[in-house]
């Protein structure tokens, strides 16, 4: 059987390989479109730039902060160096370098293509909605075949060479620091700068949201890129590395079959790849078409086409159960639901949103008791969602023996996740037309153009708040693959340190209790440190704008030969997102620390469980919350309830503004944080082991 | 030592006794105070008769509903009548009947003292502050000492009588279900009218908030007195019931030394009903005294004499053990840690409230923004301090053999109620000073008492933060004895059907994750459920509001000899209430019977703790940001930010709209659906064992 395995590596390198190589081809498609608009390029060129120097400055604090834990974990993990194997030290440090490495790799292409795209699917806008939406679309799906193709490349190359799956949450924690940077770290970025931007710009000079004249427009824009096209690629990095190596750490636990079920884990890892392929290949939309159905489309379209590669590869392989096809099947089809239900919520066709935006006639307090409360209620069909998919998952692979419920479990999430590469590409398409639509805006390409940028602009809205379901349920159920992650690197932990195995985390344990009730305030301490440190940073860029204001003669008056610094703000967002994230980051991992020496293995235990539970439904409710006031908005701009201008759109505008931090900075970096507690939980195992003051 | 435990049987009557006869005195001493005032006393009688009207209606519709579950509870509970023996049925019903009907006496008896101190409180600022100050005090102290004694003689009596501590489960349900229609039926009530008031009244029409041709005004004033008062005092009667109740189910328990722990539990209790009765009779303030610290020391004053009691008791009686004491000990003192961490937050003499109005000065989003993230920030402390005091108690008790542990956890929260006297005093204080200050203006009483007035509001205001956050502390505790009592109901049943014992839920175990996630997002939607139905019912009020005003003819010039109908506001502000709480109750209800019909016993835990620790969170993140904003808006008032008037002012009073039905309906009334979900589902274990769909 291991040259099963053998064979799932060649094959996990090849995909990996037809991915990279289709994604190249896609890139060169994309930059062939042609781009001709002057003031279209410039501005493009400004915001690749302003891209490029976040990246850039990003980077090079993660790699400061990469270099330091990657010496801490040669230090000390998985056991102190001078205690185990010096070689495994090693290569868990070098595993999470290459985990933050590929990670940085996938964000930095994506950002580029995104850039490229922005400018050329303004100008595709000039022909129809068809050249557009392709260019829109294909750009996004650049960013998703190399994610996945980098997380299946880097997992199989990492378990192959050190054939130790404990080595891999090396791997994985270099994957989540990372995306803590780009999600959460993006997430600020853009936030300040949109906040900053429509202080100044709109409520204080009264000119245009995209006017060239205010420092803050084009930190704005690249806010777009490095917030939803990096953080969010970073996020499902982490999320699909997660949910591999969660369930290849099972699958090594697992008495027998132990080569079957990791072959499984990569062969349905990456079917979920070529489906993907075949997915962005076939997208189509025909030339009077609805983006919103074609985007759409092409996720059943590829949501059936891996069921089928899955049923013929289990039918077809020795050793393939039945049962776990079945488990990865639920986690895809729950994660095709809730994506549905999220729409229900989110949806400007469907009553919740037309409900907020008639509450805003009542005034803002309205929306904002509206927005909260079904924001609070669209997080039920996702908990009930999860809940139910790792009830099945666990029952339909119980029968099979010990330890494959929770590895079945897994699995649903690797069939939730293996669609990913579909996800990020719908996902990307948002913030790429999103782009276009300003840059037809600014370089004057008349109204027709403007519909139908506007059009394809308003499909990814109403898609992101599926996919953002989708990345939401599927990191459930990673974090309970995690958690079991968590307790089979314990038990091996505890038996190496000569004690008793723990067989569970038992709630009227008041130790896992203990842990259970701070777990649970982690996510909305976090989530308020990063809103805070929004409106903190935001308050430094609203005085930077003001200087130059009043320093720069001539650019309040618009004279064509002045040019705000764009650099300065850009600098601001980028130094002040990345110093607001740190604490937020450091409070949730001391706080798993402090759980652990006080409380021991199963305090930590408890602390993931309330960590994983008050995270989800605070993601949940953000997320969609923000979606909710943001579509309201955009329903009432539309011409319903008094339309703009009106007293319901003020209303609505101060919903939306209450939503962004939520939706954009706090909601989806939720996630990264509780992948990032898991992952250290795991890790610092024998230190827990070791000492805790009551256990 | 059964002798022993009819001591305090005979103990707990006698102490019962002397509250209500110094409850009897108080009240005497309130009513022979001076009202002389004509205006003061007509609104006054408007106040008290639209009171009347709601707890009449409210208590109607309560009585159909208590006998419609007493009559469910005749047929099945604790078993099937046509199984078990019919006279624990018989006596399961008749204990759920007094439940009902002691909380609604003591709640009755609170309204009727409360509108007939509020008068009394106005007319005696314009004596000075200490004559004011002692009249509110004592008015709010009759309804401490009424519902401390109702819940020690109820369950003193129910045990004496039956002998079973599973019977006082049915007890303790009577309790609860009446605190869900007095606390959440009450906070709708005082939502709705409260909205409605200020929408016609301060918006529409541009007249004061307490304009007597506004038809909602009364039913305002009604709202403090229903809500705060009524529906406060239901609330922790339902609290203290529980907490003994399932400290009692676990001394059955226990095995060995059962009649010393059910001694204690009394002796305990009692010994905080006098140490409240001895706080509130040695309360007092200087002629120019800070009322807040008069409150507050009162409280400190209260907690070491119980400490010195206790001690004293547990030293005297053979059999009490320190380890006991010490459990209760660490009980009471993180009940007033998590007060003062919460006055911290919501104090206008600290820096966050004072962050948050300055944030108001950006616009209503960053009140709200602000609001939103302090509010999250401020549920750490009191989670730790539950957690903490949840581990400490544990490993004090520990030693002492089995399940000793968890009935320390549950002497954790009998200490951190026993005080409860005292609290509710200071509660009750509130709205009793609120309505004075609005009399006061009514009554045209003068400047100087309308500022005394105001001291004494603001200082019912400070202290409420303190007694809110020491009530959710104390739930928090209470539910996790209960969830206790509930394994030990499991237990029972299924060793009645001759199943396996249950030793605990494992949160591994996909049947309890999956009751987890469920329970977790139910305090969500009911939370939304109830803000959404203010809004619903405000809306029917705002429409006969305008009918109003458009029918009876020189109502709006405010013609002396007009009228406005306030009945029907009050009336539709009743059953308005009750309507929408239904549904709410209900989702609940149902969804604990759905997830015990599907996974069993197990899922149920789960499901318990998912309610416990996402309700917690929510509970504090709400009473928190809605006290936050209320206090801001004070401090801007008070002349800061640019004072009344000003851009910041409008945007702290949206952030006082958000909040109002956020700590007045939502976040309060968490606690009591938490309690009425853990009472149904220990109700309803032999449902579960019997049938359900997993396990």
């Amino acid at each position: 059987m291991e040259q099963q395995l053998s064979l799932f590596y060649g094959l996990s390198f090849l995909s990996a390989a037809v991915a990279f190589a289709f994604a190249a081809y896609l890139y060169m498609w994309v930059k062939r479109q042609p781009t001709t608009n002057k003031r279209i390029n410039e501005v493009a060129a400004l915001i690749r730039e302003g891209a490029n120097t976040f990246m850039r400055r990003e980077y090079k604090i993660l790699a400061i902060f990469a270099g330091v834990i990657a010496v801490l974990i040669l230090l000390f993990l998985p056991s102190p160096i001078w205690n185990g194997d010096a070689m495994d030290n090693v290569a868990m440090a070098l595993s999470y370098i290459a985990g933050t490495t590929l990670s940085a790799i996938a964000g930095k292409i994506g950002i580029i293509v995104a850039s490229l795209s922005n400018a050329r699917a303004a100008e595709g806008a000039q022909h129809g909605i068809k050249p557009a939406f392709l260019i829109g679309f294909r750009g996004g799906s650049v960013m998703g075949l190399i994610v996945v193709g980098c997380a299946i490349f880097g997992v199989a190359a990492v378990l192959m060479i050190v054939g130790d799956t404990s080595i891999l949450l090396g791997f994985s924690f270099g994957a989540s620091s990372l995306a803590l940077f780009a999600k959460a770290g993006g997430g600020v970025f853009t936030k300040t700068a949109d906040v900053s931007a429509d202080l100044t710009g709109k409520v204080e000079l009264g000119i245009a949201e995209d006017d060239p004249r205010n420092p803050a427009v084009i930190a704005d824009n690249v806010g777009d890129n490095v917030g939803d096209v990096a953080g969010m690629g970073a996020d499902l990095f982490d999320s699909n590395v997660a949910a591999m190596a969660s369930a290849l750490v099972l699958a090594q636990s697992l008495s027998g079959g132990t080569y079957n079920t990791i072959s499984m884990v990569f062969c349905y890892s990456l079917l979920g790849l070529l489906a993907s392929i075949l997915g962005i290949a076939t997208a189509r939309i025909g030339k009077n078409g609805n983006p919103t159905k074609a985007l759409n489309s092409s996720t059943y379209v590829t949501t059936g086409i891996y069921m089928i590669l899955t049923a013929a590869a289990t039918w077809y392989f020795p050793g393939f159960s039945w049962r776990i096809w079945g488990a990865a099947t639920v986690g895809l089809l729950v994660g095709v639901i809730i994506g549905i239900a999220t729409d229900y919520f989110t949806d400007d066709s469907k009553p919740i949103v037309q409900k907020t935006a008639h509450a805003s006639a009542s005034g803002p307090a309205f929306t904002v008791l509206s927005g909260v409360s079904y924001g609070f209620i669209s997080c039920l069909p996702a908990m009930v969602g999860i809940a139910i998919s790792a009830l099945l998952a666990y029952n339909i692979c119980d029968p099979m023996g010990e330890g494959y419920a929770l590895f079945g479990i897994a699995m649903a999430a690797v069939g939730m996740l293996s669609i990913v590469g579909m996800i990020i590409s719908n996902d990307a398409y948002g913030p790429i037309v999103d782009n276009a639509r300003g840059l037809a805006e600014m370089g004057g390409l008349g109204e027709e153009t403007i519909r139908i940028a506007d059009e394809l602009d308003s499909a990814g809205n109403t898609v992101k708040a599926v996919t953002k379901g989708f990345s939401i349920g599927a990191a459930g159920l990673t974090v309970i693959s995690l958690l079991g992650a968590f307790m089979s690197e314990a038990n091996a932990a505890l038996a190496a340190a000569g004690k008793e195995a723990i067989l569970g985390f038992d709630i009227m344990d008041p130790t896992v209790f203990f842990g259970i009730l701070i777990g649970a305030a982690i996510p909305a301490v976090f989530s308020a440190m990063l809103i805070l440190g929004v409106d903190k940073n935001a308050q430094r860029m609203v005085a930077e704008i003001h200087r130059q204001f009043n320093t720069i003669k001539g650019l309040r008056e618009g004279d064509p030969n002045v040019h705000p610094e764009y650099g300065k703000c850009i600098d601001i967002a980028t130094t002040g997102a990345l110093r607001e994230l740190i604490p937020a980051g450091l409070v949730t991992i001391l706080a798993t620390i402090a759980v652990g020496l006080i409380g021991g293995i199963k305090a930590v235990g408890g602390f993931l469980l309330g960590n994983i539970v008050s995270g989800l439904l605070l993601a949940l409710f953000m997320s969609n919350a923000g979606g909710l006031w943001d579509n309201s908005k955009k329903y009432i701009e539309a011409g319903n309830e008094g339309g703009k201008g009106s007293e319901a759109h003020k209303a609505a505008v101060i919903g939306d503004t209450v939503g962004d931090p939520f939706k954009d900075t706090a909601g989806p970096s939720i996630n990264t944080q509780i992948t990032v507690v898991s992952l250290v939980a795991s890790l610092l195992v024998p230190l827990f082991v070791a000492f805790s003051l009551f256990s």
